[in-house]
């Protein structure tokens, strides 16, 4: 692979991150990303911070390159995560889903490289003001939370391309090596990768909930709770309830009661499949099989050589 | 240009379809864009029969190069359009927004070309099955009238390429000659532009219109009314009626109600920018400026040829 702006800033071997999920990414999944020569990064948005360190500790037993955190900004315990963060001298942290102006500057003092993920020019630009490294600009198909612009990355990424200065990675809808190498045609230097590596072998996400998404066809998604926090969820019953309390016209305080507590932990991790919140992109539709993660890069690099040969022949004049 | 299955099944020189978009896209704007190297197409589905007829005899006398007629099959009169079509000996038909079984059969007893517009998979297969010559899939980021999946291009064109023998075109978010590469590196074989052409100087659109979409940012478009049908609008005093009446959960007959009659004409063709329907894509926020159709087409080519060599300068092993 040649190096670019991606692969040169984290010292890796190929520009795939792989998303930093919850209930999906611990240092399991994030060791064996990084292994196979992407970015593997630990998903602490549904950890206490005594576990994030029992990961950060693991991660590094089983990999010696690099690895970094991805830090949700909207939970009360953030300080606590970025406390063990700087303690175990994680290199690379992605920030995501918050105002990253206090904690860029407390990071990069430690001497970590740090990425913010945003569905937006407004916080694209608000993240290269404060000093990120990198930007991950995450589009409307991607799982889990999102903008409430609705921007798809086919629509997000050149617009913020030139908006910007800093390495551009691309997130949503990316499950392919053709798709990764539309996204670096669209600007974007580097690709991060969710639905398709909570599905692989070593995510920690419970069976039922991949064979869910190897079961999912196309619309088996919808972004949802768009009063609260938009997210991308899998059809269920938990999503029927939620589509037809959003139809009737459900308040924020009705939504919030309808979600309740530990309904993501409840689908993804312990295999509620009915129940559960169950937080995947629209790519599932394009996921049938169960793969390690080492086996998904190896698959992605060869579709993306295959593809860009195939683009040259048939358009180089 | 080198030739692919798009190029020679329409006769034309560059894989570019001009989307049949109501009130912007009479003989001016298909002429123009036939006469460039793309597909021009009519809108017919803001016309009455008698208008089509005048729309395609004044296109054949502007332009000796293939055109078509877009018709949207979800309306009254679609049989005397047809009946038209057929009079005229038009060439090239694309249907849209309905089911193709009972057209395509008639359609192509009289030699024309048929191509179909879908949003999912069920559809793509369903119009390929009745024996339409292309697909064209759009994605959720598209103006105008779209598909409940909500699937994204970047989704969506992966997702069909394995399923069809036939030629694919994408169509949604793609204003820029490296959304075009990005397209066909996804799988599709041409592109179905409609938003840069409705604000281009031979679209038939009001110049109040026009200068919405130049001014538009991220975030100024969201597809609404999906009770209905769902439609990506533009943001103006109309839209934030349907968001807020939609948020206490209207009811489809509330929403015909508000909707009312003849409000795409007040929007896009009359210029009542507050209390029209404005029918348009996300990528209105990468549109800055008016340009002739040809200008447009040279744009397009130029930058989809200078992708295509940095891609390969940057990826070819």
């Amino acid at each position: 692979m040649n190096a670019n702006k991606v692969t040169s800033l984290f010292g890796i071997k190929y520009p795939i991150i792989q998303g930093g999920m919850i209930w999906c990414s611990g240092w399991r999944l994030a060791s064996a990303v990084s292994n196979a020569g992407g970015l593997g990064l630990i998903g602490s948005g549904s950890m206490r911070p005594e576990l994030l360190e029992e990961h950060i500790i693991k991660c590094k037993a089983a990999t010696n390159l690099p690895f970094g955190v991805n830090v949700p900004l909207i939970y009360p315990q953030t300080d606590e995560l970025i406390e063990i963060i700087l303690r175990h001298q994680v290199k690379i942290v992605f920030t995501s889903a918050g105002n990253p102006e206090k904690y860029t500057s407390l990071l990069k003092a430690h001497g970590i490289i740090v990425a913010h993920v945003v569905a937006n020019s407004k916080f694209a630009l608000k993240a290269e003001a404060v000093g990120v490294d990198a930007i991950v600009a995450e589009g409307f198909e991607a799982g889990g939370h999102n903008g409430i612009e609705e921007t798809t990355t086919m629509v997000l990424i050149p617009q913020l391309r030139p908006l910007l200065k800093k390495p551009l990675i691309a997130a949503g809808g990316i499950s392919s090596g053709a798709a990764m190498y539309a996204s670096m045609a669209l600007g974007a230097e580097g690709v991060q990768i969710g639905s398709l590596f909570a599905s692989c072998v070593e995510s920690s996400s419970h069976w039922h909930f991949k064979q869910a998404i190897f079961d999912a066809g196309d619309g088996a998604t919808r972004l949802l709770m768009k009063k609260l926090i938009p997210v991308r969820l899998l059809k269920n019953a938990f999503f029927d309830q939620v589509v037809q309390a959003e139809g009737q016209g459900a308040t924020v305080e009705e939504l919030k009661t309808l979600l309740g507590k530990g309904r993501a932990k409840a689908g993804i991790f312990a295999g509620d499949i009915e129940h559960g919140e169950l937080e995947i992109g629209q790519v599932c539709a394009l996921i049938h099989n169960e793969h390690s993660a080492a086996e998904l890069i190896e698959n992605l690099m060869n579709e993306f050589y295959k593809t860009a040969n195939k683009m040259s022949n048939e358009w180089l004049l």
